[in-house]
């Protein structure tokens, strides 16, 4: 099996491009070919009236997935943890650029496939990849997608918006990711962020990474308050307990707080634009101080 | 010394955070706080009329600077190649996101001068480091920078506009950029950048990073020309041989494509705006086949 080293720089790009669909290669609104003919991407900038987003984010083997993955899945993964991100901000993802270290032995397939999980996801979201880069490293393979979007200023939520008394709510079901290999093929909820940032004055919203219990006292802090979860209530996936849904991470759906009157008519709105995807009820925020403490999921330098 | 493992990833941020200067960390035109608080950076786009420029290149530990460099060396030197390509584009630089993967094993001191020397390089040319992430990896340290800019459409040089009998130019000198450490002082070429691209008709631009060598013929074959150098004429640092000028890489200088008259009219005025710096005429753009071939510098894969 060849692998990619000795193919030469340019000969290496040219394959690992030939595996992006046209629109993915040649989107509307880039205006250069960074991906082999200039130092930079040029692309249109975000309409008049809206701001733009950025997001990096990375991979790396033996981290975030196994060496035995399809590389299709690991390029997928990606691309759509940083749309994840985009999702919870309520943008609309534009233009991607992928930085790719690849070790000497790794074969030419699974450099193509992974930019070939790049391609497909990309296209399934009308993301661009304007630009990159591929490198050699001495260690692992990573892979680090940075992601643009754009969004109205006032519908960008960010985190610290969020109230006591203010409504917690998940999409979807959480718990055993890495264990039932959804961190590899999760939908990252960009309609539903961005619906819910256009429709409803979302104080704060965050995409669950690390997991709930990591990632709503980050989400509590930088609002100022406290919080209080409902522990019998969280949603979880099937043969996950409550401390898995809690702790495992990597479940990519959106937290949010609203303040209760808009909460009451988000899940009486949200089943009939999202009937497939359960909305639910976590807790609440709180003064702070006055609520409670969860375990905590995933450190990276813990 | 105290190493990274251990700390937490939020008071690790906090520490690296408290490296970058006030107005790198919380620029003008920065609408969140993606660094500790937000999913995404949310930022003003660029004004009417400007087109967005994008960019993203990374280093590695072994590869690109060897371990006992002064980190914030590296860190300066991880933002200084971005805005090498953004200077090559004719842009403002704008925001960086920086994605650092850290080993256990490294101390808290080196984390920090990484950021100090970033934070210094994104004061001097007005960039705010608006997000990021901080990984930790089993492989070497590397440090992954995504740069925004900003550029006039009509002003973006690109890599294909050059013709038959365009003049050659490189600022600067070349050759023994990773000997004599100037691959981790080089000034990029930003304000050099700006000026070409607003004042002349530049037919095509690229920074010097894998030298000569390597990077003309990527120029010619995009603008669909050869190419003549006049080696005896190229600009070389003391101590340099013509073939270090062509092979070493890491110069971080600008090549230029130029119609004649356009690159007298260059050489008159050059020596007015920037006196310290050399600008010199190496060659010329030649008919497809018509011209000669280099020895070619650096390439990863080959």
């Amino acid at each position: 099996m060849p692998t990619v080293s000795g193919l030469g720089e340019n000969r290496l790009l040219e394959l690992l491009l030939a595996e992006l669909p046209p629109a993915v290669r040649r989107p509307r609104g880039a205006l250069s070919d960074a991906l082999d003919a200039d130092d930079c991407a040029l692309v249109r900038p975000p309409r008049r009236g809206r701001r733009l987003l950025l997001k990096t984010d990375g991979l790396i083997a033996g981290v975030h997935f196994t060496p035995d993955t399809d590389p299709a899945l690991v390029g997928r993964k990606a691309l759509a943890r940083a749309l994840s991100d985009i999702a919870a901000a309520g943008g609309k993802p534009r233009h991607a650029l992928v930085a790719l270290a690849l070790p000497a032995d790794i074969t030419l397939e699974f450099a193509r496939g992974l930019y070939h999980g790049l391609g497909a996801c990309a296209e399934e979201h009308d993301v661009g990849i304007v630009g990159g880069e591929t490198l050699r490293t001495p260690g692992p393979l990573s892979l680090t997608v940075t992601l643009t979007g754009a969004v109205r200023a006032r519908h960008f939520p960010g985190r610290g918006g969020g109230r006591p008394s203010d409504v917690l709510l998940v999409t979807g079901r959480l718990g055993g990711s890495f264990r039932s290999g959804r961190h590899l093929t999760f939908s990252p909820r960009v309609r539903e962020g961005r619906w819910l940032a256009r429709h409803f004055p979302v104080r704060a919203m965050m995409d669950l990474s690390d997991g709930l219990g990591a990632d709503l006292p980050r989400l509590a802090r930088t609002s100022g308050c406290g919080f209080r979860v409902d522990r019998e209530r969280l949603p979880r996936h099937e043969h996950c307990t409550i401390e898995q849904a809690i702790g495992d991470g990597e479940d990519y759906e959106l937290l949010l707080a609203l303040a209760p009157d808009d909460a009451t008519e988000l899940e009486r709105r949200w089943p009939i634009r999202f009937p497939a995807l359960p909305l639910t009820r976590i807790g609440e925020l709180t003064a702070p101080g006055a609520g409670e403490e969860l375990p905590r999921g995933h450190d990276h330098f813990a």
